[in-house]
C-alpha cells in the first residue's frame, strides 16, 4: 500500500495554516510520518512551529526535504468559487490555499519518504524531513530555527530539495539552483517645514528624493552573471503623508527593493546606497538617513550530481529537461544552502498566492513520482 | 470720545470664530457699526456669515475696507501660555488667536470708520465695510459673496484697503500692492502592480513620479519681472500609499503648488504642467492624469494716489518709508482686485497662524492712527 499523495493535500488544505498558526497541520504530518517510523521532533521557536522528521542513522548519507505548511491569507474570501480551506476535488483539480503553495509539495514528498521508508531498511539510506510553519512570515524562527536545531542536535542533511512551486506554466519545464539576494533600503529625507508661499524660508526634502529615486531606478546595477539574470532595483514606496499641499513637509520616505545576483553582496551594495544618499546629502543640503534589511544573499548550487539527479528525475516522468533557473523571489534555500547543496523543484506555481489556487491532481501524481525517483536514484 | 480698538480687539478675539463659525464676532461688528449710524447687511452664503456695513451714499465716491473675522485652530491648547480665546491683555501685550490675524486689524478700521462717521456728515464721503467669516477656509463663499451682492444691489467700493498683517517685524515697513497667483496641480501617475521580484510583469509609476518632480522642481519659471518676486514652484506631496515594500504600487499621487507673478498666468501653467506629463508618460509608458486648481491670478495695483496715500499716512505715523511689496501668500485682495484698485496694510505678521498669538498694544493704536488718516487724507 503507497500514501496517497491527493488524499494528504487535501487533509492539509483543510488545515487553517495561515502565518503563524500551525493549524493541525504538523500534527497531522507528525501522525503520517511516525506511523511510517520516522522519529519525529517538534522544534517550535517564539510561537512558530515547526518539525524535524528522521529516518535512519544521522551519521549516514542523508537525503533532506524542506517545505512550509504555512499559507498567505486568503484575501477577498467572497471571490473565491471553492471554500478557501475545503480541499474540495472537482473534475480532476484541488482546489484551496496552498493547493500549490506549497501543501501538496510537502504530501508529495511526505508520500514519496513514506513509500520508501516501507520498502526499505534503514541502512539503505536515511531521510530527513524539515518542515516549517512560517515561510510566508518573517521567516526568523522557522527554517532557521530547525537549522539551528539541527546544528544543536548533530543533525545534518547531505543534499537538501525545497518542495516549492518552481514551474512558470508547465510541469517539469523548471528546476532552481539558486536564489538571487534581497534587500529592503530604507530612505528618510530631512527638510525643514514651511509654508509653500515661502520656500526660501524651508528646505524642501520631496525634490531631494524625488531626484534620489530617479537616480537609482536608473542605475543599471549589473547585465546578468553566468547563472543570474541582471539584478533590478525597484523603487516601491515614496511618502510624505503630508496632508497640507499648501505646506512644505519636513520629511519624507522611501523604500527600494533590490533583487541581486552573485556579482554583487548585500554589504556592497548597502554601502553604495549609503554612498548615493550621502552625495544626495550634500547636493541638496537634505539630510538622508538609509536603513538597510538584507533578507536573503545570493547563492547558487553549482550544476553537479545532486542537481543534475533531479534534472534526470524531472525528465523521466515528465519528459521535459528542466530548465535550470535562479529567477523569482526569494525562499526558505537561502537558509538551507549554508548548510548543504540544494535544488528547488516543485508544483507548477502560477495561482499560488491567489483567490481560486488550484491545482490538478494528475501534476501531484508526477510530482510524488518524481520525488520517489529522486530517493531512489539517491540510494541506488 | 472714540472707540477704542484694543478693548474692540480684545472682545473680538473672546469670539470662538474658527473657520466657518461665526463665533459672535460679526453680530458684535454689526451692533458697533449699527449703533454709529453704518446701514448693516448680513450677506450669508452656503452657511458662511458675511458682513456689509455702508455709511453715505453709493453712489458717492467711497473708500473700501475689507477684512475678516474667522481665524484658523488653535493648534496645540496645551502649548498656548495664554488662553487662545481670553483676549487677554498683560504688560502692554494683547494675546490670542486672531490677535494679529485679523481681528486686531478690523478693530482698527472699525474704530477708525466710526469716529470718522461721528464727526462727519455722509456727504463728506462714503464709507463701506466688507467683512467675511471664510477667508481662512476655502473662501468660497466669503469675500466673494459680498462682492456677488454688491454687484447685484449697485454697491460699489472706489478703492479698498484690506487689513492683513502685511509687516514682517516692523509696524509700518511694508504694504502690498499686489498678490502674487497660487495654484494647485494634483498628478497621479498609474501603471501595473506587480511583486518586487518580478519587475518585468509590471510597470512602475513612482520612477516616472520622482522623475517629474525632479524635473519640475528644477525649472526655472522666471527671474521675476517690475514688482514681482521670481515665481516658484515647490512639490509638497509624494505619496504611494503601499504598506508592502515587495510590492510595486499600481499608482501614485503627487502635489506641486506654484506662486506665480505676472509672467505667468493660471491657464498658461496649467498648459504647461500637462505637457509635462504627458512626456513623461510618452518617455516611461506611464499614464500620467493632471488635476489644477488655480485659487488666484497675481494682480498688482500700480502705484498711483491710493498706493501714494497709504505709504504717506503708514510714514507719518510711523516714520518708515513702507516697501510696496507682492510678497507673500493669497489673501483675499485676489477677489477684491476684480472690483476696485486694492491695497493692503496692517499689523507685524510673525506670530499669525501660531501658538501664542499676539500683538503688542501700541501697534494696534498705531495702526487705527494709520487708517484713520488715511480716511481724512482720502477725504479731504
Ligand atoms: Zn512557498
Ligand atoms: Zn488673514
Amino acid at each position: 500500500m503507497t500514501l496517497d499523495p491527493i488524499q494528504l493535500s487535501a487533509d492539509l488544505i483543510r488545515c487553517e495554516s495561515v502565518t503563524p498558526v500551525e493549524g493541525g497541520a504538523l500534527q497531522l504530518l507528525e501522525r503520517v510520518l511516525s506511523g511510517a517510523g520516522f522519529q519525529c521532533t517538534r522544534v517550535d521557536r517564539n510561537g512558530t512551529a515547526n518539525l524535524f522528521a528522521r529516518w535512519g542513522d544521522k551519521s549516514e548519507r542523508t537525503l533532506g526535504f524542506n517545505g512550509h505548511t504555512d499559507v498567505v491569507p486568503v484575501g477577498d474570501a467572497a471571490a473565491w468559487t471553492h471554500a478557501p480551506f475545503g480541499g474540495e476535488i472537482s473534475d480532476g483539480i484541488l482546489w484551496g490555499r496552498g493547493a500549490t503553495d506549497m501543501k501538496s509539495g510537502v504530501a508529495c514528498f511526505v508520500a514519496a519518504a513514506v513509500d520508501h521508508v516501507t520498502q526499505h531498511t534503514p541502512k539503505d539510506g536515511s531521510i530527513a524531513i524539515a518542515i516549517t510553519g512560517d515561510e510566508e512570515g518573517d521567516a526568523t524562527d522557522g527554517t532557521v530555527a530547525l537549522l539551528d536545531w539541527m546544528d544543536a542536535n548533530g543533525e545534518r542533511m547531505t543534499d537538501c530539495l525545497v518542495g516549492e512551486p518552481t514551474c512558470p506554466n508547465t510541469m517539469g519545464e523548471m528546476m532552481k539552483i539558486g536564489r538571487r539576494g534581497s534587500l529592503t533600503a530604507y530612505f528618510t529625507a530631512t527638510g525643514i517645514q514651511g509654508h509653500a508661499a515661502y520656500p526660501h524660508r524651508a528646505k524642501n526634502p520631496v525634490p531631494a528624493m524625488a531626484r534620489l529615486i530617479d537616480q537609482l531606478s536608473n542605475h543599471t546595477l549589473d547585465q546578468g552573471t553566468a547563472h543570474f539574470d541582471a539584478s533590478s532595483l525597484v523603487a516601491t514606496t515614496f511618502d510624505t503623508g503630508n496632508p497640507a499641499t499648501n505646506v512644505i513637509p519636513s520629511h519624507c520616505n522611501a523604500t527600494v527593493n533590490i533583487r541581486f545576483n552573485d556579482a554583487h553582496t548585500g554589504a556592497e551594495l548597502t554601502t553604495w546606497l549609503e554612498a548615493k544618499a550621502a552625495k544626495m546629502a550634500e547636493e541638496t543640503g537634505i539630510e538622508f538617513a538609509v536603513r538597510v534589511t538584507i533578507s536573503g544573499e545570493s547563492f547558487v548550487t553549482q550544476p553537479g550530481y545532486f542537481v543534475d539527479m533531479l534534472a534526470a528525475a524531472v525528465e523521466a516522468e515528465t519528459g521535459l529537461k528542466p530548465e535550470l533557473s535562479t529567477s523569482g523571489g526569494t525562499s526558505d534555500a537561502r537558509f538551507v544552502q549554508k548548510h548543504c547543496p540544494v535544488v528547488e523543484f516543485g508544483l507548477v506555481g502560477k495561482t499560488m498566492h491567489q483567490v481560486d489556487e488550484h491545482v490538478p491532481v494528475e501534476q501531484i501524481t508526477q510530482l510524488k513520482s518524481i520525488y520517489a525517483r529522486l530517493i531512489k536514484d539517491y540510494f541506488a
